[in-house]
């Protein structure tokens, strides 16, 4: 994996990059689709490629080992070939799904102990195991083992916890050397920085993670229920200490004013199941502000669903026809939002970088946070 | 409304021909995906007109009358405009559904009064209602208001059934003529043969719609759950009677071998939710027999689709995929299946026309019906 910076705000600490993976370059900052279980929820392979634009997706590594199950993918050959999307693949590492199910996981030295939310069946997801599932997954990029702590956490908790995490890492580290990729080309580990929302914690993290020399980091447990501004103040934190060469990765984030906050703070990669799961119920994101297509007072509204025409659902469909639809439980209105919110989420990160690029990123920032910001 | 005849097969009564109407041509035999609620499900509209070649797709006045409601389907400009289809539409009557609401409704010389299944309120459809419905809707080609009659039918309810259906049809036609199209193009009224499984009352049927001299006719109430040798005794009565020079079309039908057989008899025109609702539940129809695609033999079968390759989906996507989104509920599942089964349809019509006029239609139908009558 190569990352180049092309060009870095002088107003703010905004950057203009790309990296380039086995499977092509992605261009940052960048938002990547969430493709939980092979799948982008309710969009094909062909629009997130031509209509979305999405340079890279993300895969989770616990449900792509549940199911498919890692004996499958590898007979696949990989993601790649199993889903049919030939441009780079993010996997996590199983690790916040497991914390997720709560009363169902154990956490060891060792590793973590927890029951499918499928079928309750118990499994064992170790650094060492949770690296062979993503060399079998076949993702360009893949995640450190970490816990992720919760909000709000115990000093202590945080303390322990992220050192844990650090012991975790070296041991994930130490298992991909001995164990090479499976499909002829390389996949590159990030480490993630922990510590909540402890300022000191964040930085003995992100001063730890530096010193691995990654190809790239990434900064987890955030958005996980602090407000913004704790969000905010720990992206400084970390990226401040965070090598400058290197890609950073807020996992899990956010809003379309937390990306365009956090690439103001010095983010280049994002992923976040919201414009998906919001478009699934009726949400919309705009440049102008927030849709709830789902209002009566789109009723009769035959006005294109988004004037501004960023993908062609925009145009395609009116706003009462997409009401009709939600209204009407039609599949195909989660099918049209979600076009839509990940349409916009990409064209959001790439108008980022044309402004990074064109100097005035910081001016538009600030338009874009507050013309954004409305319900319409 | 034109229709002109291509081509009839030497060996059978299987016509090639073409619909002109103020949407485009439709090119018969033809397969209609139906579109209840003005949307095919899970399907969108650019991949009906690009991938699938859908000609023309149906729409269910009952469910339209609902949802979005005549009011809001007149402000858009009818149901083209409201859903962006510009290629022709064809509305059923609202009767069928109405009728299958059974213990909801009440049929009387006036109409049909019936309670909504959204939320139980009443409603009254006659004639004349069903036609105003039908020109708010601006279907390119609208049926007439009749009573389908269920499976097995006793004979005189059949009978004094098919003369209401007959009664009705003659107000249909009259409050048509009195109230024109609203959005500038013609809509053409399709009069319904009824008589159940009566071969005399098929017949009279048959012989008094054909004094109608209507521009294109409709077999109905078949398909309702009898032999599949009945509904074809019938349409072979019906087709011997109705003028030769004018479309027909039979209502509700059927799976792929039923249209080749009811395409021999001399049928052109078919609808049915069978492509999309068995694509829903993990079917697939293909020219060597069916497919049901959640079954674990196909877990590491990384084949495509359907090595045919009708639509994108069909190379685009493995078998062992299909089957993980199945499993795992993903939405891509049915949206996947969905294509493809309706690419198909479309397919084996279009085959079919090629044959007709080729003059090999009898010996190709001969070895699809055997061919396609295996599950893989």
């Amino acid at each position: 994996m190569q990352f180049q910076l092309h060009g870095i705000d002088v107003n703010s600490k905004a950057r203009a990059g790309s990296i380039t993976t086995g499977h092509g370059t992605i261009e940052t900052p960048i938002f990547m689709p969430v493709g939980t279980a092979a799948s982008v929820k309710t969009v094909h392979q062909r629009e997130l490629e031509h209509d979305i634009n999405a340079d890279i997706i993300l895969g989770n590594t616990y449900h792509l080992y549940l199911r498919p199950t890692t004996s499958v993918l590898e007979k696949a050959g990989g993601l790649h070939k199993f889903m049919n999307w030939q441009r780079p693949i993010l996997t996590d590492s199983g690790g916040y799904q497991v914390y997720s199910l709560s009363d169902n996981r154990k956490i060891t030295e060792k590793g973590v102990k927890f029951k499918s939310h499928i079928d309750g069946s118990s499994h064992f997801f170790s650094p060492e195991y949770a690296m062979d599932i993503q060399r079998s997954i076949g993702a360009d990029i893949i995640m450190a083992f970490d816990e992720c702590t919760p909000y709000p956490c115990e000093y202590n908790y945080a303390k322990n916890s992220m050192h844990l995490t650090h012991r975790w890492l070296k041991r994930c580290v130490e298992h991909l050397e001995k164990n090479p990729p499976l499909y002829g080309y390389k996949q590159t580990l990030f480490p993630i920085v922990q510590g909540s929302t402890f300022k000191d914690l964040r930085e003995q993290s992100a001063e730890f993670i530096a010193t691995i020399n990654a190809e790239g980091n990434a900064i987890g447990g955030l958005s996980v229920g602090e407000p913004v501004e704790e969000m905010y103040a720990m992206t400084e934190v970390v990226c401040n200490i965070l090598p400058k060469d290197k890609p950073r990765y807020l996992m899990g984030v956010g809003t379309p004013v937390n990306i365009l906050e956090n690439i103001t703070l010095g983010i280049d990669m994002f992923d976040c199941v919201m414009p998906t799961r919001n478009a699934r119920n009726g949400m919309l994101f705009t440049a102008y502000g927030t849709i709830n297509i789902k209002n009566k007072k789109w009723e009769n509204d035959f006005s294109p669903l988004d004037e501004m025409d960023i993908t062609y659902v925009d145009t395609a469909y009116s706003k009462a026809y997409v009401r009709h639809l939600f209204k009407s439980n039609e599949y195909l209105a989660k099918q049209i939002t979600s076009i839509h919110n990940l349409g916009f989420y990409l064209w959001l990160v790439r108008e980022a970088r044309k402004h990074i690029l064109a100097g005035d990123f910081r001016a538009w920032k600030d338009k874009m946070v507050k013309q954004m910001d409305v319900r319409l």
